[in-house]
């Protein structure tokens, strides 16, 4: 590939309205072009990288077993509404009337029709195992598009849709998929976790995230350092709390008139943060709920959502408040509510003695309470987010890292197939509704997670798998020699027989824009072919990730470059 | 490739609702499923087939220059109003709202895109010529979707935008795509035909389609015996017809009672149709015009609404035939109207002597009516359709055959850069409006197109470049022979090696299921490895389209599969 028959168009301005790096990078290396919010068209150099993904992510699911197939993204209404996501997938879901005034969705994910395809296909469970895949564009109407492809709306995701008649063999084939992701992403060379995490909207029984380490990554990662548990936040479990010391102190009101948190609160005490008890007061379909978390823990939404009778909860109002506990926000606490109330205290928080809690009085706390004596023994639960330097279930302790999650595997379990009638006759010839696995890699969101966790100052580096070009072979030629421009087309010539994707900087730029270019688009080896050079003998060899350019012979360099 | 391994689900029945014979054997063969109206799911075993036309279109238009990029399917309103075609487009185009109330459709084409991007990214003359392509899903929200893929509402495009200075640079990249077409036309080993063709909605200077030659084709397509000159029906032109004959006969009324068609009074008369002429009655903005074609001529309602100020005609009604002519349908002719009137004649029309006309009264025609003495001589136009037997332009006949349009090639000019403002600075620095090309290929229909041009009663008939697989080696082993089975094993993977897309028939079926599996799919060649065979050093060969057998040592058949 000449690089002046290609169209490469990079601008040195950073426009203004890209927040994230790699959003950044990507408008300035020309990669992506905005055609409305959250619609990006691909240049010809972003659809290099973005096919470069698709092809291993191709290759690794064929590699492990799985079938490509393709359903059309737009896709009936009434197949949705059989699963219940017509409604439960929200405005996220992008609705359509035809020209008769049949509704229809652009598919954000495709259970529905890969279901619908396994049950017009699949009669017999010796068809089974089977997994179909497809790599193909999806949409997700967010209410705030924003850091480019990172979270766009229309966005390439690669799907997968396992069928089983027996659940061990759902889990092998969830396993085996597993391992597939991790072929993938070692092989993109990216730095990159597996974490258990919530099934969420989807559904199913297990799934687990793949993530993309990065600084600027929206999920917090959770790892133990004594094992390899590693999980997201929202799933993300400490070990639990030792035993409860006994009562050391006698209960005692505490003016705090403008202390209305816990921070303000165990300052004023000249307290731990942690021998304070933040109350959050919800409201259930059966009626006020006090949650209780330690001042220094957070909530967790997830869990809490998950305890039982708290389903889709909502936060209480001022005057739900007012009316159950008797006060104001800033002072509450399970103790003399001014109705009988349902206490959730979180593990940590049972396992406490001698703790401070807001008195359901404006202007006061209390001090030394204590389980059994003050309250009754609470209801217990995980409901909190796990922390860096808790300890770990392990022994371990937890550390917290951000990641871009890129990768999704559910077990599924029956309820897709289940509501779509999908079954097939098993061994004795009954109908059995099939067991569903679904596995998720956002191929374009990829691209840019690659960008957030490698670049520079000077732009992208890319690892070798995605970027446009592996080498580029920069000439440096002003006096037109036709033995420079020979040389260059020869070492082209004779990288691409070894196999690498190079291309040749013809285009007749100044060096210093030329390798300015090349360091903004992130080619990982570039050469340079000079006058100079040629008549050393040599090449100027310089890696995107090295400080430092070297001279190196033929030998060396296809060397260096085919290791 | 070990067809245990993959899904393949081939059924006898033929679908009722499949009128065209590859919807039908698209169906049968396991190639796509319904998902609603016009929407296919591609299984694997289609998805094969559509990924390699897919390959060799790619190829074609690399190895023609054109570099790939992708414009997203959902594309805002503006920007289809900003060229008028968001109404122009009609029903067709599939409208969609968003959550913000924000309005879209998806993409049936992309000039608005790809222009919007060559604003964005071409801002001098030294960047240009360029052309810009994409392979991606499309849709149309056809009235009646019908024939499977060959009409789907949502299929797959290439299609590809240029961009020049000047119109000689567009009209040489034309000619390069028309040859880029050729060769992926030629490469997938189809019989096909590029005809001239009118730009219709999309517009522009000059425009070719490529058909795939099929009885069952929808469009009427034009040769000539004398040239290459081929055309589709809507612009096929015959030669212009020779000089008009001397009057040789009195004007004379006729008594045609019941003789409301060309046809009847032809027969009445014992005259050719060819003596008689059509009138055809519309309205246009100016009022009430007449149009005239020889009676065994059909009007072309492209070419007539080409006719200067005909544009946007409609039929007339009853009333306004009445009040123009003063007659009823039945009897109309361009003597003696109620009102002054505008009469058109086809060129053939304008050539007669001596002809019949209707009397403007009903149950009478008039004879011997001639141009010149009993009419004033007319505005002559082509508005007739070409027709088999005609003289061509070149000294040959006209042949009509049918066809398949699965490309089309258009020179847009300017119309589409001009009102988006997709300028660069030409070389005296001055702002240039680019003058663009546009160039599509239906992959999708590529597939329905070939199999209405290659089947016979057992099946599809696939040509080597779009077969699933070229070959497909098919054991029989019903004593599951450990030497039968590792021959199979054995030739398939030398026919890999020789470069061949070979799959071993592994799934254990009768001969009879398993060859009449491998002939409803089309597979091109087929291998059987059998204990007999085995014994005898012979493998079974049958091509598709051959009628026999024949038994090939190895060497002959990798010679005859190689060759």
């Amino acid at each position: 590939m000449r690089l002046s028959q290609f169209h490469l168009h990079t601008t040195k301005e950073t426009p203004g309205d890209a927040e994230l790096t790699s959003h950044r990078l990507m408008l300035r290396a020309g990669m992506i072009r905005k055609l409305a919010s959250g619609l990006y068209i691909w240049s010809p150099l972003g659809l290099r990288v973005l096919r470069k993904v698709e092809r291993i992510v191709r290759e690794e699911m064929e590699r492990a077993g799985a079938i490509e197939f393709q359903v059309p993204t737009i896709q009936p209404k009434d197949l949705w509404e059989a699963t219940g996501r017509w409604e439960k997938f929200g405005p996220q879901l992008l609705k359509i009337k035809d020209r008769k005034e049949q509704v229809f969705c652009y598919s954000p994910t495709a259970e529905e029709a890969a279901a619908d395809f396994a049950r017009q296909e699949l009669n017999s469970y010796k068809q089974l195992p089977v997994n179909f895949f497809q790599i193909q564009t999806k949409f997700r109407d967010e209410i705030r598009p924003r850091f480019g492809v990172m979270r766009a709306r229309e966005f390439l995701m690669k799907d997968a849709y396992s069928f089983h008649l027996d659940d061990a063999c759902l889990v092998r084939e969830y396993e085996n998929m597993k391992a597939a992701y991790a072929r993938v992403f070692t092989r993109l060379g990216l730095d990159f976790r597996m974490v258990q995490a919530d099934s969420g909207a989807i559904g199913g029984d297990a799934s687990q995230e793949f993530h993309v380490i990065a600084d600027s990554g929206e999920d917090a990662l959770v790892f133990s350092t004594g094992s390899d548990y590693a999980a997201n936040m929202e799933a993300a479990v400490a070990a639990a709390p030792g035993p409860r010391p006994a009562a050391s102190e006698a209960l005692r009101k505490i003016d705090t008139p403008t202390q209305k948190t816990c921070e303000a609160v165990a300052a004023l005490l000249g307290l731990g943060l942690e021998r304070t008890v933040k109350s959050i007061a919800i409201m259930t379909e059966a009626g006020f709920v006090l949650a209780l978390v330690r001042g220094d823990h957070d909530v967790n939404e997830i869990k809490l959502g998950k305890v039982q009778g708290l389903k889709g909860y909502r936060m209480a109002g001022e005057a739900e408040i007012a009316t159950h506990l008797g006060s104001e926000p800033g002072f509450l606490g399970p103790l003399n509510p001014a109705k009988p109330i349902r206490i959730v205290a979180d593990r940590d928080v049972a396992a406490m003695a001698d703790f401070v809690i807001g008195a359901n009085e404006a202007g006061f706390h209390i001090a030394g309470v204590n389980w059994g004596r003050d309250l009754p023994e609470p209801e217990v639960a995980d409901i909190r987010n796990a922390k860096e330097g808790d300890r770990a279930a392990d022994g371990g302790e937890l550390r917290v890292a951000r990641g871009i999650e890129v990768g999704h595997v559910f077990q599924l379990g029956r309820q897709y197939a289940q509501a779509l009638n999908a079954t097939v006759l098993d061994e004795n010839g009954k109908a059995a509704v099939m067991a569903m696995g679904c596995y998720g890699i956002g191929i374009s969101r990829i691209v840019a997670a690659a960008i957030e966790q490698n670049h520079d100052d000077a732009g992208i580096i890319w690892p070798d798998a995605m970027a446009p070009w592996q080498v580029v072979v920069c000439v440096i030629n002003p006096k037109q020699d036709d033995a420079v421009a020979s040389a260059a087309a020869e070492l082209l010539a004779e990288l691409q027989a070894a196999g690498l994707d190079a291309a040749l900087d013809d285009r007749g730029l100044r060096p210093g824009s030329m390798f300015a270019d090349m360091e903004l688009i992130g080619v990982p080896h570039r050469v340079v072919v000079s006058e100079r050079g040629l008549a050393a003998g040599t090449f100027e060899y310089r890696a995107r990730s090295a400080s430092e350019a070297e001279s190196l012979d033929r030998d060396a360099l296809m060397a260096k470059l085919t290791k």
